[in-house]
């Protein structure tokens, strides 16, 4: 399989999508990585020894996170996400990974890859940590800020079939991320799409407060990509606001100091656990393709963790699998 | 200082309403404490030796989380929260409290106790806690579900001044919660906000992230009620996760408990500081008397809490302060 790497986007960039790539080439030597970018940048962090399963396809322009996102892609066609986006439309590559600029990954999936027939508006799915190490697929994280009540629809079929396809899961249990879990509760958006929902073909369970998602009230959680970007960084902020406080007072004394020190294996455990750089790689889920968006502050590790969940979405034909079911086949 | 109590609304109650106002009235006997409920529910739980600065007012209805607010205002004209709302409306208490259905105290704002003149729509205001210990003063938490940037706008004056006039805060920072900091982030709702937050009488620094939101970027956060719920309850949720996958990691294993224990007294600061319960008692801003909302699964202590900063705001003239900016003085 061909894997293309938006070599330039995001915060880390390039140097742990380089990194990422040695070392995604030495544990599977299998994938072909094509790192797109700047080869006079590339080529000397790639050094001599590497190996023949990484290639450079050249892009000499950058899409940065205030880029304009429609604009951008509209104009910079040698950009390195545009150039990763052509790859998969030419079938040069089988899919891309960015770390960079949400919004134009989102039109680069539009406009460069193509949407796929039957969908209105792609969805950014992510994999959300939950206590008992299932995690919940989340959609739209932030690809489509307006959505409307039929978007979210949308996102609970293609939800679905990913978590019954790839994962496995046998009517998977889709909650709608809402203020109450009450079917009364809720803006116009959310009171319009229960309703959608509960006649959609799915496994719909209803409201789901964002308090609960880490205990796995539902195996796919939709909402529009405003509430859901705002979900995912107030966990993460939370999380990793905790993780300060807790370290500033188990520093602050000598007996805490030797404590602590025993406990740090529990300690790290509990922070991988909520660390999304181990679920990064979120597909953008309603593209003639494989798209996957890394986090922007993506370092190497989480950029391998991006590479991995791509390698098991190509291996298990996800894209094939939402166009069977959207051409009604 | 007369507070009205909805003794009969949220998951706690009648018993932590009575616990928390004997509670308060030890602390403040200068405080009178209008108990409203079901006296025969009330009487006993109050026992014979209360002191005389608690009262019970009767009210026989009971406006329950599933009950349609608005339907639910208009019809139980008999209920604690309702009876309540007219004690402040008719000058006979000088604010009130409840911890029961949101929406319903929402209602009960509106109808009851009436609008403050010149503002659309009233804000559910929350002390979020920082680092620092200072505190974000964030809203709409979920009293307007589909708000205009009009709103958004009012909530920052309505905000600013509270930061003001209670916090003494000399031109508190006012932020815009979004999905990124640059200018072009968000959905239609923001970014129409944004434009109108720039041309306003307040000191307006962006768009703030969620995830930043504990490192107190701004004094004063501004945002629809769905997001701001969702906001909310992600962190509540983030926070009760981490602290129960420490405290199984901790009980894992002899050396773990042993050092778990010696760090007794540091987690419990950590838990305190991220505890809602400690900022508990969310003014209603907008509303032409004192409403304020406690949180729905409040205990005697989160009650007690919110007594203390409903007495704060009585102290300070919160709602006279409004008034003036609003009407122009």
């Amino acid at each position: 399989m061909r894997i293309a790497i938006d070599a330039m986007g995001g915060d880390n960039a390039p140097h742990a999508q380089v990194e990422s790539a040695l070392s995604a080439a030495a544990e599977w030597p299998d994938t072909h990585l094509i790192l797109v970018g700047d080869p006079e940048v590339l080529q000397p962090l790639l050094g001599p020894k590497a190996p023949s399963s990484i290639t450079i396809e050249s892009a000499l322009e950058v899409i940065g996170s205030e880029d304009e996102p429609v604009k951008a892609v509209r104009r910079k066609t040698d950009s390195s996400m545009v150039v990763a986006g052509r790859l998969v439309k030419e079938g040069k590559a089988d899919a891309m990974i960015s770390a960079g600029n949400t919004g134009a990954l989102m039109a680069t999936g539009l406009l460069v890859v193509g949407r796929l027939k039957g969908i209105e508006r792609p969805g950014l799915a992510a994999i959300f940590p939950t206590l008992d190490n299932v995690g919940i697929l989340a959609l739209d994280m932030g690809a489509n800020m307006d959505a409307k009540p039929e978007h979210l629809v949308q996102y609970a079929l293609m939800g679905s079939l990913y978590r019954n396809k790839v994962h496995g899961i046998r009517e998977p249990r889709v909650g709608l991320l809402n203020v109450g879990t009450e079917a009364s509760k809720g803006n116009e958006l959310t009171k319009t799409a229960f309703e959608m929902l509960e006649q959609a073909p799915i496994n719909f369970v209803g409201n789901v407060e964002s308090r609960d998602v880490l205990e796995r009230p539902c195996d796919i959680l939709v909402c529009d990509g405003f509430s859901g970007n705002i979900m995912l960084k107030s966990i993460e902020g939370a999380a990793s606001a905790i993780f300060t406080l807790l370290r500033g007072e188990l520093m602050s004394t000598f007996t805490s100091k030797l404590a602590a020190g025993m406990l740090k294996p529990s300690f790290r455990r509990v922070r991988d656990k909520m660390d999304y750089n181990e679920y990064n790689g979120a597909p953008l889920l309603g593209i003639n393709g494989l798209v996957v968006k890394g986090h922007g502050s993506s370092d190497a590790k989480a950029m391998k963790t991006a590479i991995r969940q791509t390698r098991t979405a190509i291996g298990n034909r996800l894209i094939a699998a939402i166009v069977d079911e959207f051409s009604g086949k």
